[in-house]
């Protein structure tokens, strides 16, 4: 048998996942700035051996017109920012990790290497930044610009920013501050080095203000399922999530990305891919779909509508209880991703409003409902496949969608010996598994001496 | 006997203000980023009943090779982030305000709105941004220009900055979110307001996508003394920092910035000015003096010469114990400063070496030595003589600096009656007496029903 363990992070948003979550009787409602309640969870998600708490990010309110009105019966609207967030919760839990979203395309690279070298430093080693090139117009406006980047370019400065952080991170070797009390030098300037950057998007001289971090670099996450997103993993992350709703799409997927690693002489090994996952859980099944049932029929009309528009157009002149038409407007967008929906409701005969069911919950991700075994189960079929390296937990709503997962899911994986029952160590990169990476002049060194 | 009370603020950097602190026995040379100590450093000032501790920040490391050997020989280099380092420190301190720094010319207002909106909420109601337009050519070139702004257009793009941020806080009014479970509805779409800036230096559409901060505005600080910089602090500051070495520099600073209220529809009572002191405390003159002169001492020569430097150019090839030279060249910089070491040099016959201890120690503000009693007669003098609100207390060095003025001066100064026992308010607000902005549509209502 072998003692490959998964790997559990947590994905904490607003209030909860779902969109509806709120509603439930036993939700907070405004969980989304209760920090006393955050804390709870942080620390209950160490008390079960977690990862990591994974926070996403979006840097805009879509207020124009059309969104306006779906967008007020949507929870998910205010939220901490997720860089100040995992530094108070840094301070109030020991072991877990903590991961926070940050846009490459409306940031500044300094600053970006900066506020996560100083939460690595406060943290002791703590937390990842997931690299994420935003992706609405919306954001756009609030930096400046009248409109987005476009994709490839996005991509580009991605590569870039990245290459400039990591770079930044290596301003300073890990010795490089000597603080001598008798003599007055407080670090050997031959161990301080000036990146002096200068590209195509970004001119960045440095060196950074702040020692190297503990973990050499903080954690790298990535999630872009696209062609130079899964470029962008391969070469620079050291987790990858992915939104897959079957083991065959994770396998694909997991494949596809993780064999890009040797053209970047890494290993598939040096990095993790963690699939999304938003579960509700009962103590029977019967309990189980009731409560899925149940949360899935508050998702108001409106926000179910605007969701199916960003894809169909506006189908609010359809009956909801009716089938999704056949004289749909194609819009820009994802071409795959509209044909499967409309695969899906053809061939399962679904209405409209079962269709805006299946993708407003976990917003593409795998959202299943069961006992404790049976979710178990699945877990431990796609992590004996291969197809992923653990789970991305997506609680639907707080903090009861948290604490089922915590206390009733997590015993079981334990008790199979899928998942450990306790911190191994004490940096995130220690407890995934990953190697902390040398500074390069540490890395020359070791390759002479080699 | 009037009951008006000090307030008192703690400024941490580094390792401690005093540039040579941190090579004294009892100090903590790797201070920076030693979070427990700031931890404990940070709860020790809420003990005692402190209105907040601030945090001074630069953007760069001056690496220039005029430079870098003169900072291998100071401390001060590597810190902690301050706005990452304040969200840490809130969640481990029930009362204490926190303010930090973050500069308006290499930052973007949507990502400063947010930060210190999210800091507000997780601290329910205790942190300040004190509002810089940064200083260094260095720190324009870690964000991709070549030199730095020119002086007029830094004030202009910080005033329009300023606003920008205050509109983004103001985007949701008050009681914007409803979180109704029975209808759905999250927020009333009419309480959200969509800010639409465009301006000569910034452009910001809006909304922030987080609740107004429970503060109404966090606190807005400003150290500006230029002509610019003393209108941007009476149109927007709610603390106002100075350097003054006496008593008389202070009270003209007082008057000239708070004479400048009115004229933007405030009084002087709507801000504070807390002019900066760096104590070093003994329990009798003898002890104060040693430890003074111990800690005064400790300056590198390389260090003294490099904060000379700057504005007497080099003067290394002197005797450090003979007089300033005659013959010194005219460098760009600010004349009445040149013009004030000059004076103090020749009147008191200062050697090279006692005319940079008198500048290094605390760059410019107040360095006094004493009893708890005679530091107190000090600070009594000036709050009496209405030249401040009180002080900015800056740390010499950690923890010893900070404890030997919390544990010995402040009951002093609450024996006099002149300092609080304990917290008034549950935000910073409330605990420096002054008011919480209203929401512009809030305002415009009294003013229809008044």
């Amino acid at each position: 048998m072998s003692d490959r363990k998964m790997k559990i992070g947590l994905s904490l948003v607003s209030n909860g996942t779902h969109p509806a979550g709120w509603r439930l009787p036993e939700a907070h409602a405004d969980a989304g700035l209760d920090f006393k309640l955050w804390k709870q969870m942080a620390q209950a998600a160490e008390e079960a051996s977690l990862h990591f708490v994974f926070l996403a990010d979006g840097i805009a309110v879509r207020t124009a017109a059309a969104d306006l009105d779906a967008l007020s019966y949507s929870g998910r609207i205010d939220q901490f920012e997720p860089l100040t967030l995992i530094g108070a919760l840094s301070a109030v839990t020991e072991k877990l990790g903590f991961i926070a979203t940050a846009s490459t395309t409306y940031n500044e690279p300094y600053h970006i290497a900066r506020k996560f070298a100083s939460l690595d430093h406060i943290s002791g080693g703590r937390v990842g930044w997931n690299v994420v090139t935003s992706w609405s117009e919306a954001e756009a406006t609030n930096f400046g610009r009248d409109s987005h980047m476009e994709h490839t370019a996005r991509y580009g400065r991605a590569e870039e920013f990245v290459d400039v952080v990591r770079g930044l991170w290596d301003s300073w070797q890990d010795d490089a501050f000597i603080r001598d009390k008798a003599s007055g030098q407080y670090f050997d300037p031959a161990k301080l080095h000036v990146l002096g950057h200068d590209g195509p998007h970004l001119k960045v001289l440095g060196p950074l203000n702040i020692a190297r971090p503990p973990q050499g670099y903080p954690i790298i996450a990535q999630a872009g399922s696209s062609e130079p997103g899964q470029e962008l993993a391969a070469r620079t992350a050291d987790l990858i999530y992915t939104a897959k709703r079957t083991p065959e799409e994770a396998g694909a997927f997991y494949d596809s990305v993780k064999n890009r690693f040797p053209k970047y002489g890494r290993s598939a090994a040096d990095a993790l891919v963690l699939p999304g996952i938003m579960p509700i859980v009962g103590r029977t099944m019967e309990e189980a779909k009731a409560k899925y049932d149940r949360v899935q029929h508050l998702i108001h009309p409106k926000v179910g509508l605007a969701m199916l528009a960003r894809t169909f157009g506006d189908l609010s002149a359809y009956d909801p209880d009716g089938p999704l038409p056949d004289d749909l407007p194609v819009l820009d967008g994802v071409k795959s991703h509209r044909d499967s929906l409309v695969r899906m409701a053809r061939n399962e005969n679904l209405s409209i409003r079962q269709l805006y069911m299946r993708v407003t919950g976990a917003a593409g991700h795998n959202q299943v409902y069961g006992t404790p075994d049976t979710i178990a189960d699945l877990m431990a079929d796609w992590f004996n496949r291969g197809v992923c390296d653990g789970f991305n937990i997506m609680a639907p709503y707080f903090p009861g969608g948290l604490t089922d997962f915590l206390e009733m899911v997590v015993p079981v994986l334990q008790q199979r010996g899928l998942f450990r029952t306790g911190y191994e160590g004490a940096t995130l990169r220690e407890n995934l598994g990953l190697a902390r990476p040398e500074h390069p002049l540490a890395r020359q060194q070791s390759a002479k001496v080699g």
